[in-house]
C-alpha cells in the first residue's frame, strides 16, 4: 500500500466538482458533487440518530438499488428536522442532479450539512446543480473537498494506492468534522471513491466494518449528528478481476487500504475538531470484551472534565480513573493501571508518585497517548479525541448567528 | 412549610464548624464538622462511581451503625484513588473526630472533597480535628458551609421550618458542587440536619426518595464524582412523636420538606455550576415512563453543543431535537414537539417558522425553560442544567495548578 497524492478523482473513471450555490452566508463553496463514469457499487453506513435527516432517509432507499453514479452534497443547511417539505427536497436533489448526470435519481446519494431546521432553497439547488454537474472534472476534488466544509479549518483528503493481482488499484476519500462527533456512525460525512472491481455485497461488509475501526473510534463532543454519512462508490474502472469472496487474499488488501484511508479522514476529523488544540488517543487493553474496551475508552475521551484538563496541560488523571469508574464497566480497582505516554501514573487502585516534570513536558506535546489497563480479560479497542477548548465553546456559541 | 434563615446548626441540638488546617493552597476554610449533642439517627446516599473514595466506603460502613454523631468534611484533598493508605487514613480521620467528639467512631461520618490521587496529610488533619470540634457552635454553620466549598462561588445553604403535630422541626442543609456533577448520585457533597424525631429506616427511606427527585435531576457536566455523599442526621431534639410509618401524614410533611431543602441545594449547585451563565431547566413530558422522560431530558442537558449554544443566547433548538435522536428513547419525529419558554419551535417532527426576535430576548434570560413533548405516553421528569461557557473551560483546565 502506498500513499498518494490525495483526491477524490485519483481513481479511474471519477468527476468531481465543487461550487458557490448560495448555502453559506460566507460566500464559500458550498455544493460539491462525484461522478463515476460509468455505474458503480455503492456501500455506506448513515447515523443512528432517530431524528436522522432526509437525506439519509432517501440514501437508505437508494442504497437498495443495485448501481449509483453519482453524490451530490451541499453545506450550509442540514435539510434536518424538515419533515415532509424537506423529505420532498432531498428527492429532488437527486432528480435534479440525475437529470443533469443523464442517470436515475436511484443512482443519486444525497447529503447536506450545516444548520439544523432550516428548509433547501430549492430555486439556488436547481441552478448550482446544473452549474456544479457541468463543472465536474478529473481536477475537481479540491474543489469537492472545499465544498462540503462547515467549521472545519482545512479539508480532509487522503488516498492510497494497492496492488490488486497486479492490476493497480486507488481508494481515495474526503470527509469533514468537526463537532457532534461521537461514535455509531455519529460521525461526519465522509465519501470514498475506488476503481476496484468488487461485489456489491462485500463492499457493504468492507464499508461497515471499516467504519467501526475508523469513524465509529473518533470522538469531538459525544454528540451524534442527525446526518452524517459514509458512502463508498466502487466502479470497476481499474479493471482487476471482480473481488467477490471475503476469504480472498485481494479482499484484505482491499479492505485494508478503505481501513486505512477511513482511519486517516477520522484522525483528520478529530485534529481539526472544533477549537482542539491536542490530538489524544486512548487505548483500552485488558478488557473481557472489545465492546467493553470501547465503552471505557469512550467514558474518559467523553469527559468534559478529562478533556478541559488536556486543554490545560495538566496531567489530570484522577478524572480519567474517574471518568471509568462510571463508565458502567464492572471495574475492579486493584486491578486498574493507567500510563500517560509511557509514564505509569496509576497503578493497581493507588496513585502513582509519579515524575510531575516529566509529565508536564508530556502534556505540552500536540499528540498524547494513553494506555488503560482493566486487568480483566486480553480485549482491547482504541479512540481518538480531542480537547476541549476556549474556541470550543466560542465556535459553538455563535454557530447559528 | 415556611423558609427561615438558613444554617446547618438551626435545628435544636446541633453544633458546627469550620476552620483553616492546612489542605487548601489559597488559605481559606477547609475542614468542617457537625455534631449532634445526642446521638442521632442517619440516612444517607453516596456515589455510585466503581472508583468510589476512601470515605464513601467507611461512611457505607458506618451507615450500618445504629446513631450517629457527628460528620467531618475536608477540603482541598478528595482521598480517592488512595488505596489501603487511603482508607487508613480515612478510618483514622473518624477515630480522631470520635476522640474529641467524645462518642465511637463508627458514629462519625467523613467526606474529603478536592485533587484525585493526593493523599490527605494526616498530622494537618490530627489537629485541624481537634481545633474544628473546640470550635463547634450554634454559630457555626456558615463557617461549616464555608469549609466544604471547592470552585464554589458561594456557599449553599437553605433550611425550612415544619410543624409535626403541633411541634415545630427544623430541616436545614448545606452542599458544594460545583463540577463533575451528574445524575445517579453523581452529585457533591450535601448535609442535612434536622431535630424531628424519625426512625432509622423511614429516614433512609425519605433520603433515597428526596435525594431521587433533587441532586439526581442536576446536571453540570456528565461526570459523576468519586466521592460524592448526601447525609442527613435526625436528632430528635424537636420532641415530636417519633415518625415510624410511611403512610402517616406526618411523613408526608418532613418528606415535602426534606425534599424541598435537596431541591434548592440541588438548584444552586447547578446556578453555581463551573462557569455557568444560565440555569436552564428542561421538562420532558409525553413520555412512557419517568425513567425514559429522564433519560430524555438527560441526553439533552448534557450535550456541550446545547450548553454551548446556551451560553451563546442561540434558540438552536436543532441541537435539542438531535440530542432527542441520539438519547437512546425510541422516538417518533412526527409526534415530537418543544418549547423554548412558551415559544413553539418544533412541531410534530418540523421546525417552526418561530419569532427568532422573541426567542433571542427569550434566551436572553438567566433562567430558560424547554418543554419536550414525546407524545408518547403521560410520564414527565424534570432535570436542571446550566451553560457551558469559557470560564468552564478556564477553571477546570487550570485545577490542579
Amino acid at each position: 500500500m502506498k500513499v498518494i497524492k490525495p483526491s477524490i478523482t485519483a481513481p479511474k473513471g471519477f468527476k468531481a466538482a465543487g461550487v458557490y450555490a448560495g448555502f453559506k452566508k460566507s460566500g464559500k463553496k458550498d455544493l460539491g458533487v462525484i461522478i463515476s463514469d460509468v455505474p458503480a457499487v455503492a456501500g455506506a453506513v448513515f447515523t443512528l440518530n432517530k431524528m436522522c435527516a432526509a437525506p439519509v432517509t432517501v440514501c437508505r432507499e437508494n442504497l437498495l438499488n443495485k448501481t449509483a453514479r453519482a453524490i451530490i452534497v451541499n453545506a450550509g443547511c442540514a435539510n434536518a428536522c424538515t419533515g415532509d417539505q424537506g423529505l420532498k427536497d432531498a428527492y429532488q436533489m437527486a432528480e435534479l442532479t440525475a437529470k443533469a448526470v443523464g442517470c436515475h435519481p436511484k443512482e443519486v446519494f444525497v447529503s447536506s450539512t450545516g444548520v439544523i431546521g432550516s428548509y433547501l432553497n430549492m430555486e439556488k439547488m436547481e441552478a448550482g446543480i446544473k452549474k456544479v454537474v457541468k463543472d465536474a472534472s478529473a481536477e475537481g476534488g479540491k474543489d469537492a473537498a472545499a465544498a462540503i466544509m462547515t467549521t472545519d479549518t482545512y479539508a480532509k483528503e487522503y488516498a492510497v494506492k494497492i496492488e490488486i493481482e497486479g492490476t493497480p488499484v486507488i481508494v481515495a476519500g474526503i470527509a469533514k468534522g468537526s463537532g457532534m462527533i461521537a461514535p455509531n456512525m455519529a460521525t461526519m460525512l465522509s465519501y470514498i471513491t475506488t476503481d476496484i472491481s468488487i461485489s456489491r455485497t462485500l463492499l457493504q461488509k468492507a464499508v461497515k466494518d471499516a467504519a467501526d475501526r475508523s469513524f465509529n473510534l473518533a470522538i469531538v463532543d459525544g454528540d451524534t449528528s442527525t446526518n452524517d454519512s459514509l458512502i463508498v462508490l466502487a466502479n470497476g474502472c481499474a479493471g482487476n478481476k471482480m473481488v467477490t469472496r471475503e476469504q480472498d487474499k485481494d479482499y484484505k488488501v482491499f479492505y485494508g487500504a478503505l481501513r486505512e484511508v477511513a482511519t486517516e479522514l477520522a484522525k483528520m476529523m478529530v485534529k481539526d475538531g472544533e477549537g482542539a488544540t491536542k490530538f489524544i488517543e486512548i487505548s483500552v487493553q485488558g478488557a473481557q470484551t472489545r465492546e467493553e474496551a470501547k465503552t471505557a475508552a469512550c467514558s474518559v475521551a467523553r469527559s468534559p472534565l478529562v478533556k478541559t484538563a488536556f486543554f490545560g496541560e495538566d496531567a489530570n488523571w484522577g478524572r480519567m480513573v474517574c471518568a471509568l469508574g462510571y463508565s458502567g464497566v464492572n471495574l475492579k480497582p486493584e486491578r486498574l493501571n493507567v500510563w500517560i505516554e509511557k509514564v505509569h501514573v496509576f497503578k493497581n487502585g493507588t496513585g502513582m508518585d509519579a515524575d510531575e516534570k516529566l509529565l508536564k513536558e508530556k502534556m505540552k506535546e500536540k499528540e498524547i497517548h494513553v494506555t488503560i489497563d482493566l486487568g480483566r480479560g486480553d480485549a482491547q479497542a482504541t479512540v481518538w479525541t480531542c480537547d476541549f477548548s476556549y474556541d470550543y465553546v466560542k465556535i459553538n456559541g455563535s454557530y447559528r448567528s
